[in-house]
């Protein structure tokens, strides 16, 4: 008797890299994916499967294995021993398989390995029969270790000091000089460390050991540092890791064996050409690692000449195939070559925009593409200043030029010392021998990483790179020293922690003391395409950003304003490509020397002289400003700081007056200054008089700027030019508020015009600042010719955090403790703030169509933040001068992304 | 040859009485309806015509009379002038009008009003032969009076000194002791006032004179003090007003004439029977203004018994026909009663109850609509403590108990004075010889107002009753002397600025100095009918308070708890009826004497000995307040306030450390506290480290706060109790940050419950006080059993406006310059905070049904905030404990309401 069945589709638990491809990589994690996809292009993969991520968040959702999951392994691994010829667990030709993690993010060095499972005191002769003795205990150690370190979580110190005591009594400098019986001993020492560390051995059932091995895979997904890593870069926790299991090659049976992490390009300057290091008779960790001084591809082929025309091959299927750069690893076994993972190559801000246009010029991919290949935040690195060329420096050491960039700082050595100098707003720059995912919290916060060991595919290399930060790894000449909290050098050299070095990412030099910057030869050449100065000696590297912005500029529908209240950054501001200013602070223009003129207004003394001052600089400023804006928009804030902000601190000024007091020299002046300063001292100023405010209590001072302004047109257009100016209103939270403030404009305006006997109509606006402006902007609309969001004030306020303040006591302790994954001042939080202009946005233009629609905040710089503003149809984003290239490739990028995926930012 | 014709349908800019009904507020203004209505009653109304509202705003919008206006005047004047019998600028018998505006809503002494219009010197000998030549000047110089203040703008005073003088010498009391002579001079010499000041003479062209009122009561709209009454009383700017063209009748034709004002019952008592004012041989305007002391309706029964009658059964039709009490206004003339205005009468908060329940007795209207007739301001003000009786007096004077309260303040002569000494916080009375539309603004910031001249009817007692201040009038005893600014009485007393006095408006008394005062009997009659305490003495005048609030708990959705946090709270919140308690701020708990202890956790300096005796005390103080309260909820807010309110203040610490440091006393201790007083400084505290976020710092001190709950809980259960506590966390910006809170709090309360042995789970929730909250309700509410709405901070976020500041700064300014209608920290913002809220009840309620909903801010108490609750479908209002009352009956009101137009507050 049959019954209907009625159950939901089984999850897909397991697979075998012969069922996958790359598409696959949500199930299958970016390793198992890209192995399944090389399977299928016939590249000589070792067999295997993978444990998807489905089993993984199972897993974590029940606390155990899903029962379905040990047959379905079991299935697998009788498959995989078919494939490889060999048991699991067999005494005499054992398969030993790696169970690695592999997420659908890479984070590299993040989660966890173990080589040689399978590997017992019964399977170890039959290993030994494959590449000797030597070698299986070798292999046995690594298990050992590995095992004790990962599925036991023991300090891998333990392992590393009983290593390096072995070296030591057999006076050899790697763990390849030990010997069989050396590494036998070894191998006794460390499973008595887990003993007495975990109160077990390694298991001696083969399977036990592929059971504990994916489970502890499993539970680092939401280790410390993985979560870190993930928060630093806003990858959701709830992904779920795959395991790879996949039969063991070994790289280290002998002289024709080793290991090798190679790139298709030079993923530092994106030069053609395969590039990588090879190690021989070595474990492809012994390659990552920095342990030992590697070797160079062209090294590989004097080797084995077979092998290195094999590897260009693979590496040129693999480059067409995924048309972009691939980081590949490798290991030879006995002369045979087996490529072991590969994925899309991280690569330098540079290397990635010199590859996305080479690969155009190849035919790999379109110019839409390429564009999409890069992004701000590599833009924004390679704009920093560089080191002048010339310039006097003491050079005390060259290594490897690991990821570009210059950068100046006090040495640290440790990753607590780098963070706890960075919030003291310190700049750093670590130093250690090499470094491991422990070391992510300090390589955050530095400004550069030296290390003396390690290659350009360590751990410290390839995690800079996408960190932006500028490294130099391999500085062999360099002892550095952590304990000592030095460095030791040639010629007697010492630097100790505190002491400033400058790093150069680019060369790879590291000097001692502070070098001089100047501007990036990417950013001269930019200036050079705005027709502004010659382009720069260099500029061939920076033709390629030059070439991807032209086509962003092209594919945009965001206009890029900038924040500028100078003429040098008016200047900059047109270099960089801006099409106008969309912030003018007049504030700015009345602090310094001039801040005693809003003091006088304010306390009354000399008022109008004052007031008459600040009409005639603010006239003379914005002469100059709209002159060199000529034809283009210049929005024009006026005055939104509360008054106290132009007046002497409260707290000063009290204590200097209890003082004099106490000593009875009553001061009348100071006593008045006290009282007007009390008068208006404010518990909360970021919610006081400030902005439009201001017209309740000193109109005149917005009068004065308001007829300069005009004056300033005016002038102007006497003499034939043509000024584009747009007067915006602060701090509105009500539409009677700005109605005033528009009906006060005017009349002011309305003077100018009839004394100077010319029209002054300007769009005036609003600033969207506060919530209840956003909620209401059906209302504000009405009586504003555009909308400009201040995100910064509008954060503050809808999140309720005071920026000032925050920083220094629980933001900051929450981004440290995992509990924001952003900082809502650096990246628009589009859920809450987002929303609130999104309802502005539709409410003010259904109520005015046409309305301008821009964004002035600090966020109007970050790449994200340009990307939402785009997909939300605003007009422009205004931003500092030197983020307007950034801005302009990420509005490009933004309008290709919509097409792509089919929302169009210009559906406004 | 016809074409077809498209015009838009002809506005109503002009409608005859016979035309109209009450229906037609909206077009007619209100005394043009209820003119209309009492024509169609049948009473004895005097002839005439109303040009509309739309008529106005027609002339408003264009800035001149729309060119229909004139010939449709023309027309109903024609019609006037044959129901009258009367022609218009007719040598020997004219018809003359008056012309009055009427808005839709009654704006007391605000518009301006024209009689005697069409007298010229061509038609004064027609109307003396009607009532003689004293009665024909008198009736001319009312006209230029009232032409040249009203239409040409001059000073009232100017011609108030000349009538002045005319009194002085002519030796008479009042301006019926003026001769035919004497006011034929005084016309001349006010038109030469006319001339002087305005530059142009009364128009002796009729016509002329009627367009020239029609278009200033037109201009009046916009006024400065009708603007003001707008804003106070939130009615919109863009209604406009009508103008009323009556044929003019005359109370001051001799002794048998006479013009009164009356109430259907009393307004001041409520108690039934007509009530009012007469004054023989004179008009309205001399009977509102208290310019002579009036008769009652019993004098006048003895001096025309046929017209009394009249009048009684005239009130009597009113009242049954409008089902409420009326105002009427009436003129007398030669004998005949015309009835010249009616409306529903305003009325003291005790006589709104009264009224409304004799209504129903009376079976006129039923429960639901006596509850909408009160409202919750009304029984506020009847909450208000009054004098205690017997108590030591010193009574300067006995006036007119013109409108109820007791009220105890500084004496002040002007409404400057008024305004200036309330900003400072001081409490003033208000004292005037008689007062007007200019006196406004003081009288609505004192606590009481006095008049010296006036009854119950003038524009000091209608104002305050409609106000809610306590008034008496009509203190003949007393001299008031503005210019002098004192009181000067019988017997050598003397009252001088700022002496403090004792009103009370429910006996007419003023004391000199302090009178003490005790709960007012509604509020004992409340409590008794609770069941706590007897019902007091006078509790047959609260018994229609009591009656009408069991109605609103019979009809109300929302429930009503109330805010509290010690004992005598607890126990007064449930004598007023509260169902629960909404907020308990457990700072409160922490301040005083206590504050010390958190400075210690804070400076740690006995930290974990403070931390238990925090825990302690909490713990002793829940077991009361719960205990209290068994079987109700009760909702616990953890710590909120930023901690160094906790500290000593940054300035006064700072001037101590620097004197100390200048005499060379260093005092280690005190720079130590100074150090962390400034450590936790912060620019903005109402943005800072508050709420849920001391978690990131003082985890501590929230456990000691949660455990200490928690022991409260299972102390009360082992005693058999039903303690029902729900805990709340404040100030959350994000779900990570409530979930964190979440996890902490529940392993807090199972720490409790393991030593205990008991089951602690109580619902947790979370204040919705910052836009993002709002902004992520459907996020938060997956961690939360409840929200409740924190609309203070809630409001200062979304206006982005500290309540600390503002009210000193510009919000203060805003409310005097109209540029704000409503203080949004007094009444719930809709458009914007309230936005927020149906957001946030819409999306929370989505991703958790069943999720509860209250609001806990101050606006918890305000009538009208309450009403958008009910609306709003929220569970609970929280409010302090003597709002509750007023807070039941709103809520019932609401309900009634939604009811009443179809939008139900059920339909949650």
């Amino acid at each position: 008797m049959t019954t209907a069945t009625n159950q939901p589709v089984p999850a897909q638990l397991v697979m075998s890299l012969c069922d996958g491809d790359r598409g696959m990589v949500d199930l299958l994690g970016g390793k198992g994916a890209n192995l399944a996809e090389m399977t299928r292009l016939g590249l000589p993969v070792p067999h295997g499967f993978v444990i998807t991520t489905e089993a993984c968040r199972a897993y974590l959702a029940l606390g155990r294995e899903p029962a379905e999951l040990e047959p379905l392994v079991a299935d697998r691994l009788r498959e995989l021993e078919a494939a490889a010829g060999r048991r699991f667990g067999h005494p005499y030709d054992p398969l030993l398989v790696s169970v690695r993690s592999g997420a659908r993010f890479s984070m590299p060095g993040m989660m966890e390995t173990i080589l040689n499972v399978g590997l017992t005191d019964d399977t170890l002769p039959g290993l030994a029969a494959r590449g000797g003795d030597r070698f299986a205990w070798d292999c046995y150690r690594r298990l050992v270790q590995m095992y004790g370190r990962t599925v036991l979580g023991i300090d891998a110190a333990l392992f590393e000091q009983t290593l390096a005591r072995a070296r030591y009594e057999h006076d050899v400098a790697d763990d390849g000089g030990l010997a069989a019986g050396t590494l036998r001993g070894l191998t006794a020492d460390f499973r008595r460390i887990l003993v007495e560390h975990a109160g077990e051995d390694l298991p001696q059932d083969p399977h036990m050991q592929l059971v504990r091995s994916i489970r502890s895979v499993f539970e680092s997904w939401n280790g410390q540092r993985a979560r870190l890593y993930r928060a630093h870069e806003g990858i959701s926790d709830d992904l779920g890791t795959a395991v790879n299991i996949i039969e063991m090659v070994y790289g280290n049976t002998g002289a024709r064996s080793g290991s090798g992490v190679c790139f298709t390009r030079n993923p530092a300057t994106g030069a053609p050409g395969a590039y990588g290091d090879y190690l021989s008779n070595a474990q492809g960790e012994d390659v990552v690692n920095g342990s030992r001084v590697t070797l160079s591809l062209d090294d590989l082929a004097g080797l084995q000449p077979a092998v290195h025309a094999d590897l260009l091959r693979h590496l040129d299927t693999l480059e067409r195939h995924y048309a972009d750069l691939c980081d590949v690893e490798f290991t030879v076994e006995d002369g045979r070559l087996w490529i072991l993972q590969t994925r899309v190559g991280k690569r330098s801000p540079a290397a990635a925009f010199r590859i996305a246009v080479d690969l155009v010029d190849a035919g790999y991919i379109d110019m839409d593409e390429a564009l999409v290949r890069v992004d701000g935040d590599q833009l924004q690195s390679l704009l920093h200043p560089q080191f002048t060329p010339g310039g006097r420096s003491d050079v005390v050491a060259t290594g490897l030029a690991a990821s570009p960039g210059a950068a100046v700082g006090e040495l640290v050595f440790s990753p607590g010392a780098a963070v706890i100098a960075a919030a003291q707003g310190r700049q750093v720059v670590l130093a250690r021998p090499e470094t491991s995912p422990d070391d992510l919290a300090g390589m955050l916060v530095a400004e550069a990483v030296i290390t003396s060991r390690g290659g350009l595919t360590s751990h410290a290399a390839v995690v800079a790179r996408g960190l932006g930060r500028a490294c130099v790894t391999g500085l062999s000449d360099l002892e550095i020293d952590v304990r000592e909290r030095r460095i030791v050098g040639p010629d007697g050299l010492i630097l100790a922690e505190g002491d400033v070095v400058s790093v150069d990412g680019s060369s790879g030099e590291v000097c001692r003391g502070r070098r001089d910057v100047r501007p990036s030869p990417v950013a001269s050449a930019l200036q050079a395409a705005s027709g502004l100065g010659a382009p720069p000696a260099e500029a061939a590297g920076a033709a390629a950003v030059v070439r991807l912005l032209a086509h962003a500029d092209r594919r945009r529908h965001l206009g890029v304003r900038a924040n500028a209240e100078t003429l040098a950054d008016a200047k900059a501001a047109k270099g960089f490509g801006a099409e106008g200013i969309g912030l003018a602070r007049t504030e700015h223009m009345l602090l310094g020397d001039r801040r005693e003129l809003v003091e006088r207004v304010v306390t009354n003394t000399g008022r109008d002289e004052a007031l008459a001052r600040i009409e005639e600089l603010t006239r003379h400023d914005f002469l100059e400003i709209l002159g060199e804006m000529d034809g283009l928009p210049v929005v024009v804030r006026l005055l939104d700081p509360p008054l106290h902000e132009f007046l002497p601190d409260l707290v000063e000024l009290s204590t200097r007056a209890a003082v004099s007091d106490d000593r009875g020299q009553h001061d009348p002046g100071l006593e008045h200054l006290l009282a007007v300063v009390r008068r208006w001292h404010e518990v909360n100023p970021m919610l006081g008089l400030r902005g439009v405010r201001l017209l309740a209590v000193v109109p005149e001072l917005l009068d004065a700027q308001v007829r300069a302004l005009g004056e300033a047109v005016a002038e102007l257009l006497s003499l034939g030019r043509h000024p584009r100016l747009e007067i915006m209103v602060p701090l509105v939270c009500d539409m009677e508020e700005l109605r005033r403030a528009r009906t006060r404009i005017e009349a002011a305006l309305t003077d100018v015009s009839r004394s100077r006997g010319v029209d002054l109509t300007f769009p005036i606006g609003v600033m969207i600042e506060l919530p209840r402006a956003a909620l209401t902007s059906g209302d504000l609309a009405q009586s504003a010719e555009f909308f400009s969001f201040g995100t910064n004030d509008l954060t503050q306020t809808t999140w309720g955090i005071s920026r000032d303040d925050a920083e220094t006591s629980f933001l900051g302790l929450y981004r440290q403790q995992g509990l924001l994954s952003f900082d809502p001042f650096d990246t628009l939080d589009e859920r809450g703030v987002g929303r609130l202009m999104e309802l502005s946005c539709s409410e003010g233009r259904a109520a005015r169509p046409g309305l301008g629609l821009g964004l002035c905040g600090e966020h109007g710089g970050d790449p994200a933040s340009v990307r939402f503003c785009a997909d939300l149809g605003l007009d422009y984003v205004s931003c500092s001068p030197p983020r307007v290239p950034v801005v302009r490739l990420e509005a490009g990028r933004a309008a290709v992304l919509a097409d792509m995926s089919g929302v169009g930012s210009d559906t406004r």
